[in-house]
């Protein structure tokens, strides 16, 4: 087999990659280790900004999602028994669209198939070869047969956890990193909305993040125990906690309901940032992690990808390699400040186990500063919708 | 002896508050450990927030402040040999005015001394009783002689190291603090400004910071070891490490001279929110610490004092005890903001050894965060400049 883009990985950076390239007449082939239910069913991150939707839409595969998409204008934040709304449409002329990650990763799968795209599910064995030549390959497992891709170029878009940055040459590889001493507890509720806006939640037991999936659907986050266990928390327990985190003294309360899926995620920073090497280039989490609380890792994702279809398409278009070379400079701009924000938003909303009573009143003193200063406030608002 | 305010500590919050009582017919007693010549010619803070400025004219002491102040728009942050210069009063229609502590304490002296006021200089063995009773004391050794002063209230304007919070019950304080493992070496040279304004260098090596006390005397500090004795650094190693922490990649250069004053001051965030214990109140430095990184110190005194005097004269006006209840929650409010403001600054611009890469990469992150975004830059320029 052969092509231009050897795509690894069928997340948004993957698919979304693939369809631009096709959009500008590229060939690429997309190689994804799970099956197609498996990657359109998995709960993940929700929350686009306006640029994200803006590249979607111009993409022509954001239909659904501007039918199905709940459009924000306003988040909140919640300490000290006290509500405090951050307008984010009056601070900074845009808004959030609440639509989840499978949702996108469903109409990117469409949308490539319908153009005859390739993208082989549930491949296995795969293994990057030759990227310091001009003819990279790709060797994996398919339907039992054992296949080489040939390729001008491979695009790493397989994760965290997958194989294109270690492909990479340890020696080669600058990386940044900070793993938190907590993790998300994320529940999936059916009950109708207990807020029309996200609820970011500190407290001294830990955050809570109040968010809403559908209309009959909640999806609900605390801070807890990365090494913990689902079965260690039987519902009756989840709404205590929740309840005692999150609620105001306005009498507001959550909406209870049943609880048909629990999780727990771990919380990692991290950034990879030789986002290239020869003819490998990686996109999105394979280069790059935030913790969830900026929701931003979907919208870096289709950054990075965007600039490299650019490159690529600047480079079959005679214009050379000087975009290719310029992607890493290019891509960590944005990453380093979704990096920060990610983690600033992260300290100032978890509680720290080891903090001192200094640090949590400093803790306290930023949020009063963020809900009482509009310029503190902008500049929050800005970083989450993306404004820059 | 008996007076209506017995207030312990002549730097500027105790002085400017006898002064302010002064003016509202209220009758004080300051009394200093130290010299007139001492408190007079020591070296401290010089940056004076607008607000600070008109407390201090309104109050009739302003003149020499006015007429010998240097007035600044603006700051510049350098850093990844670049400076960036943060637009004061473009941001905030304010600006502030270089003018040293000991000057606006000598201002101070003089409106107390011409006014017949009482500052008896060099008393020792100061002890504070009866504070929980309707008739506080506070006795002292004075020119060899044993005194008791009886007074309505005991203010304690004595600073960190004073008698006056330790005369409150340790049961009863709650005390916040953070003692930063690094301290500020300063040093006065004879040479003209090396910039028309205040330059805070960040650098791998440490802080620094470029200020002018005249047209012919510069104030420069760099970050140091705290335990570090002024022995260890001849001229000729000061001068080698502030051009490698703060010359930039444009050819600007320090200007060098004659070193007539080196200093090694240590560095602490401290709060002891229980500014009030019976008939004994706290202000200033007596109650509360920033590093000086935000330039904070005498402003938060001066703003202390200030509601002091107002809750004082509404007392004696027979308004009750309502606004000398409500002292420390009024107080606390700006105090915490400053602390914060000051806790940040210091973080963003000082070299942590203990810090992670991925914690230096957060650092340089948010200093290009601050540089890069008007809300951000909006939300410094407001806390240095006190505009809340």
């Amino acid at each position: 087999m052969r092509t231009q883009a050897a795509i690894i990985g069928a997340g948004p950076a993957g698919l979304l990659l693939s369809h631009l390239l096709h959009l500008q007449g590229i060939e690429s082939v997309v190689l994804e280790t799970r099956s197609r239910a498996d990657i359109e069913s998995t709960i993940r991150a929700g929350v686009l900004e306006q640029g994200t939707m803006d590249i979607l839409t111009n993409a022509g595969v954001g239909e659904r999602m501007r039918a199905q998409g709940a459009l924000h204008h306003g988040i909140e934040l919640a300490f000290g028994c006290r509500r405090h709304r951050i307008d984010l449409t009056e601070l900074t002329g845009k808004a959030i669209t609440v639509y989840p990650q499978h949702e996108v990763i469903r109409d990117l799968v469409a949308a490539r198939l319908a153009a005859q795209g390739q993208i082989l599910f549930e491949v296995a064995d795969v293994a990057i070869g030759g990227i310091d030549t001009d003819a990279p390959t790709v060797t994996f497992t398919y339907r039992g047969e054992h296949e080489r891709l040939e390729a001008d170029f491979v695009i790493g878009c397989d994760g965290f956890h997958g194989v294109a940055r270690n492909a990479i040459p340890a020696s080669a590889r600058q990386e940044f990193q900070r793993t938190y001493p907590f993790g998300w507890f994320g529940i999936l509720v059916e009950s109708a909305p207990s807020s029309q806006e996200l609820i970011y939640a500190q407290h001294e037991r830990g955050f809570a993040l109040i968010s809403t999936r559908t209309p009959t659907v909640q999806r609900l986050y605390f801070q807890c125990d990365p090494h913990d266990s689902v079965e260690h928390w039987p519902d009756d327990r989840i709404w205590a906690e929740l309840h005692a985190r999150v609620e105001t003294s306005d009498g507001w309360r959550i909406n209870e309901g049943r609880i048909f899926q629990k999780n727990i995620i771990g919380m990692r920073s991290f950034v990879c940032t030789t986002m290239r090497h020869g003819r490998l280039f990686l996109a999105g989490d394979a280069a790059h992690i935030v913790p969830p609380t900026g929701a931003k890792g979907m919208n870096l994702a289709v950054s990075d990808v965007r600039f490299l279809a650019e490159a690529l398409d600047s480079h079959y278009r005679g214009g050379g390699t000087a975009l290719l070379d310029g992607y890493p400079a290019r891509a960590l701009q944005r990453i380093w400040r979704a990096e920060y924000f990610s983690w600033w938003m992260t300290r100032m909303l978890h509680t720290f186990a080891d903090a001192t009573p200094f640090e949590r009143a400093m803790q306290r003193a930023e949020l009063e500063n963020v809900v009482g200063s509009r310029a503190l406030a902008q500049a929050l608002a800005e970083n989450y919708v993306g404004a820059f």
